[in-house]
């Protein structure tokens, strides 16, 4: 689609959020599955449920906007989860939880650079109504990359003991 | 690989780093050849030379480690410069700039993902020569990522005073 305006590209954006947010949805349950840490399976499964409800602002967002609801590939989501699957078969039983955390927090980071933007963009085509609801979003997707950086102490330095 | 301990999961996302910053070498170029913005240009081709010496920083690190300085194919940063090309194409003159910055802001939250990663590991494993090199890269990275962030606010009015 050609971005003419700052409204096609937030649209453009919104799309591809999309797509990355239902990614995130298959994705997390295997990263769940494989863990050993409870504290891990739980945040994890935390972040599922907000997954969720991400995608469902994000189509919000795009009602008020007038856009196609209709996700756009997201060839950088696809990457990044794709990264995190092959690492998850190469790790060891110790390194495992390490890696996956390593591995949730370039989804976080690539989720807050995009809402960053999104949110950016919103605020100057003066979409008050997209601005909130995309902050919520963002707040929590920074607040899930901080509760990854706590759990991960404990993680790495189980795999640090086993080396 | 199998990654059996922390040092092998940090020499693992190192490989991946290096071949991440070969790409982003490569791809700079399309974007300051294709933005209309004095400022948004020199940014880059600061950035662009940042980038270099931080691939280099990595193979040092590698180094240190004593691991392969071969680069691992990094499926991340190839499905985030992919989105950046293809948003190139869809853009108009008018909403190009903002779009750049958008994709590039992408590439430098992966980065600062991955390297906050790296050092996290670095610093349990006592490797303080290889937390040195990766900080210094880090707060380029984050340093990049804020300029981006106050070039954005006059390319953004821009696109927007087009809609």
């Amino acid at each position: 689609m050609a971005i003419k305006t700052l409204k096609d590209g937030l649209v453009n954006e919104l799309r591809d959020m999309l797509s990355a947010e239902n990614q995130i949805v298959k994705a997390l349950p295997k990263m769940i599955k494989n863990t050993g840490s409870d504290e891990l399976r739980q945040a994890l499964q935390d972040h599922l449920d907000e997954t969720r409800e991400q995608a469902e602002r994000v189509k919000g967002a795009l009602n008020i906007l007038g856009g196609s609801e209709r996700a756009k590939a997201c060839a950088g989501m696809k990457g990044i989860i794709e990264e995190g699957d092959e690492i998850m078969k190469d790790a060891s039983d110790d390194t495992l939880d390490a890696l996956i955390i390593a591995a949730a927090q370039k989804v976080e980071h690539y989720e807050i650079a995009s809402y960053g933007t999104a949110i950016a963009w919103a605020e100057l085509l003066g979409e008050t109504d997209v601005v909130n609801l995309l902050t919520e979003s963002l707040n929590e997707e920074k607040a899930a990359d901080e509760k990854l950086t706590e759990i991960a102490r404990s993680a790495n330095v189980e795999a640090t003991e086993a080396a």
